[in-house]
């Protein structure tokens, strides 16, 4: 017996399987396996009051511990509020031949040069501040720097998506504590982004609507702010996952202007200290959710970019590796009314 | 510029990206994150030694400590080697009316009712007796345990996928360390399977070909038995991950014979063992990756079981998230040799 999407605040007491149009995945949402929404805290938090490390290369004086340095905010400035770097160690390579992706037919197996790009964005130069620690307008400009990066390489043809993506703790893969994010340019369109992009384009097929705009709604909610929406989505894959997103219909993250930058960086700080307060500071990951590069003018109209926030609570296991489908023990509208009602209070 | 799926023994030296037909994924293999493959070791063993729990209700003597039995082998024997058990908190209900998909169309939202079955295979009475203690005739009678689970299972129409798995270590997922693994019955085809049938389909309707059974090449292989073997995926998306695959084209695993059985018992023995002596008694999970059920006599022509074994060496993180675009140290030709020369003495 099939039910629709409730529009009701009061979530079902018995496991429910949801798919949204944007990911196209199933989620199982299973209650009997859950604490009460609100007793959710992470085992494993971060410490805040780590010590500043004799031998952090990323803060301000140890730049030469540093691979090459690609910019910095200000630029020429010895006392530098931001820098973009190469990573120490890449994932894919600068110095090797941009690669046409190859097909063996007889076997299926394709081979592609690992040719791209892996840096790293130091988001303060002071080892004990963090991303939330950051006033909005200084968010505001790590999220420029974000996008003033993905213009200079989508200047490489090869290049066909890039990803930002921010590690907060060890177990959210942080190897290091000194707050910084990372930028990876692809020479391919990864599975989940192709896959993502297709389940858009086959609900705007169907609606002539954009699945991302019809997130909105208001048992999910969390925060609004005159440009953007934080939510917790219909399909959430992970218990307290977040997306902000923003009200303007736009598919590509790098056409932010500085303006809108700063107020995504007050609902950005606002999400990131709700989640601290509320679940005890856990690791956690973000992620930008943007679409490929290069010319494909219908993208535009079914393609729109947001951001993921992922408090780290839950391990994956053998049955989220075999089927790609996640069990969370906290359905959408619980964790939603949750960080709806987590006060903040403006010295924090 | 491409180069095509290699068969040399060596390795290159710089990074690469490989999908196969199989998963459809893209890994980006990464050598310069790498120790070298041979020093690859957990950081987190499971403790070999563990105490017995007095506590632990899957040892024998405490079976009404647990969910109800759903069969024992041999049949009420209170001398029992394996027991098939509810799960104390299953992920789904079976106890609620059995879902039709429903769709949401103006919201492109879908919602199932979670009825479905979570059940808990113990392998062994024994508190510290684990999978791999266990001679190749006992791992058989848990492989024909599992087998004989789906059979029952088959009987409710609206079950369209059944996935078995293992989560060996506290890190892996395990909740219990009592070696056991679990199966859970699914309303839906998972998406990770259905991506993963369609691109077995798409290889066989380009080259009439298995796209598992064209898996076999010489520097992947690990080792070889009369109907099975174990290789290292092309794509391998972890670190020393494993596949068995059975020679003979066979698209269900429940089909496996018990003679089949204690030979698959065998190589499982073996692979694990030597994972084990390799990477230090890792963590790990193993997933059968087998066929949605139903009537669909074209499937069986392109879709083949096999399963998948990973040891838990490395932290998914935003990048991974993000993209689904895995980065893998070891490139597979490299974890094929280092574990095709690993001695295990008859007597481990």
């Amino acid at each position: 017996m099939a039910s629709s999407s409730s529009s009701d605040s009061s979530a079902p007491q018995t496991p429910q399987l949801r798919k949204d149009s944007v990911t196209n995945r199933w989620v199982i949402f299973s209650p009997a396996r859950a604490k009460r929404p609100s007793d959710f805290k992470s085992k494993s938090p971060v410490n805040p009051n780590q010590q500043h490390q004799q031998q952090c290369p990323f803060c301000i004086g140890h730049e030469h511990e540093c691979a090459p340095e690609i910019f910095r905010v200000p630029p020429d400035n010895p006392d530098w509020k931001l820098r973009v770097i190469q990573n120490l160690y890449p994932a894919l390579s600068r110095d090797i031949p941009a690669a046409e992706e190859g097909n063996n037919s007889d076997s299926g197996r394709v081979v592609v040069n690992g040719f791209g790009f892996h840096d790293v964005v130091i988001e303060t130069p002071v080892h004990s501040v963090q991303l939330s620690d950051l006033s909005p307008r200084e968010i505001g400009e790590v999220l420029v720097t974000y996008t003033r990066r993905i213009k200079q390489l989508m200047s490489y043809d090869s290049i066909k998506y890039v990803q930002v993506f921010k590690n907060h703790g060890a177990s959210a893969g942080a190897s290091m504590s000194h707050s910084h994010s990372q930028i990876m340019a692809l020479p391919v369109v990864p599975s989940a982004v192709a896959t993502r992009l297709g389940s858009m384009k086959e609900y705007f097929d169907q609606t002539g609507k954009c699945s991302v705009c019809e997130s909105n709604s208001k048992d999910l909610l969390i925060d609004v702010s005159a440009h953007f929406i934080s939510i917790v989505p219909f399909a959430a894959t992970f218990p307290f996952e977040m997306w902000i997103i923003p009200l303007d219909h736009s598919s590509h993250f790098h056409e932010l202007d500085s303006e809108k930058a700063v107020e995504l960086g007050g609902i950005l700080k606002l999400v990131l200290r709700k989640m601290s307060l509320q679940l005890n500071n856990p690791p956690f990951n973000f992620m930008v959710q943007t679409s490929p590069l290069g010319d494909n003018a219908s993208q535009l109209l079914y393609s729109h970019w947001f951001m993921q926030i992922v408090p780290q609570l839950s391990v994956v296991a053998g049955f989220e590796m075999g089927t790609g489908c996640y069990i969370n023990p906290v359905f959408p509208e619980d964790a939603a009314k949750v960080l709806r009602e987590v006060k903040v209070s403006p010295s924090e």
